[in-house]
């Protein structure tokens, strides 16, 4: 059970407590959509990989699975993915310069000033561009946030990766904006 | 210098991050504007105080500084403010429900499943409302994430408590949504 008294104590993970506080719902989601489904030179799979691994990392296993399970519908992997985001993706094509970001997302996880010269320097040679590099920063960062909110407040979550399948399409297909 | 190429070179902090990417601005601005200045039973100095306290503790010198000096403005406290959050406030007189729920901002600093039952109910004996415990886990999340994206994006900051004066009373009187 959730630390505070939800208003719908069904609802898993952040979805109680987007319901829960409407005031700051909203640009919560506003700031999920813009990360991982707004424009960008990074599609939307690669960008939900580096939330769930980000989110595996802080050991949220609501984040981690429904953010997975988001990406898996993007890239139509099959639900494989978000056990293989927990191993470094060692099944899943991803380009190099996806690995390059994703080490820059984890160090970011670790604290912001964990980002080296050297792990810049290896995503721009990779490719990365300076707004590829900014938003890796920022949805790393962001969701150090989420994964803190949703497991501070000790929301529940359901365990096994099958019961995302849906959520995930959803977040894939409609997503963030209409909370 | 930052790891990417900003806008203007000069906006210190996450000011130059803001203006390099207007549309991830808009929701992070809204969301400090809604947590730290929005209807709240908590006063907007003891919010600035927890955002403050917890950027200490991620080592991130420009939000703890420009954010204590925020809640020096609010509070009318003077600029020592700034140092003895560093120390636990031991010169400030806060209440002892804010020393509780500093306890669970600090612990959702360090993760989301440091925050223990026991945490959140000696918040509640000291008179913290779910809204309260709720903002409190909140606040401290965001930071983790502001925190995280200033520094992880390596931008300059001012070094003395003084040079953050105008910048807290902006941020006290004017607040977030003009970014």
């Amino acid at each position: 059970m959730a630390h505070i008294k939800l208003l719908n104590e069904e609802l898993p993970g952040i979805v109680g407590l987007l319901n829960y506080r409407p005031e700051t719902a909203r640009p919560l989601l506003d700031l999920a959509e813009t990360l991982l489904r707004g424009p960008s030179s990074l599609t939307s799979g690669e960008r939900e990989i580096i939330a769930a691994s980000v989110s595996y990392r802080n050991d949220c296993h609501f984040c981690h699975t429904s953010h997975a399970a988001a990406a898996a519908a993007h890239l139509g992997t099959g639900l494989g993915l978000i056990d293989d985001i927990k191993v470094g993706l060692p099944n899943t094509p991803v380009s190099d310069k996806l690995r390059a970001l994703l080490v820059v997302a984890h160090h970011v996880q670790k604290g912001g000033k964990n980002v080296t010269e050297d792990d810049i320097s290896i995503a721009r040679k990779q490719g990365a561009t300076d707004q590829e590099i900014h938003d890796t920063v920022l949805i790393a960062a962001a969701f150090c946030m989420y994964n803190r909110y949703v497991d501070g407040l000790g929301t529940w979550a359901p365990g096994p990766n099958e019961a995302y399948t849906e959520m995930g399409e959803r977040m894939a297909k409609v997503g963030y904006g209409k909370g």
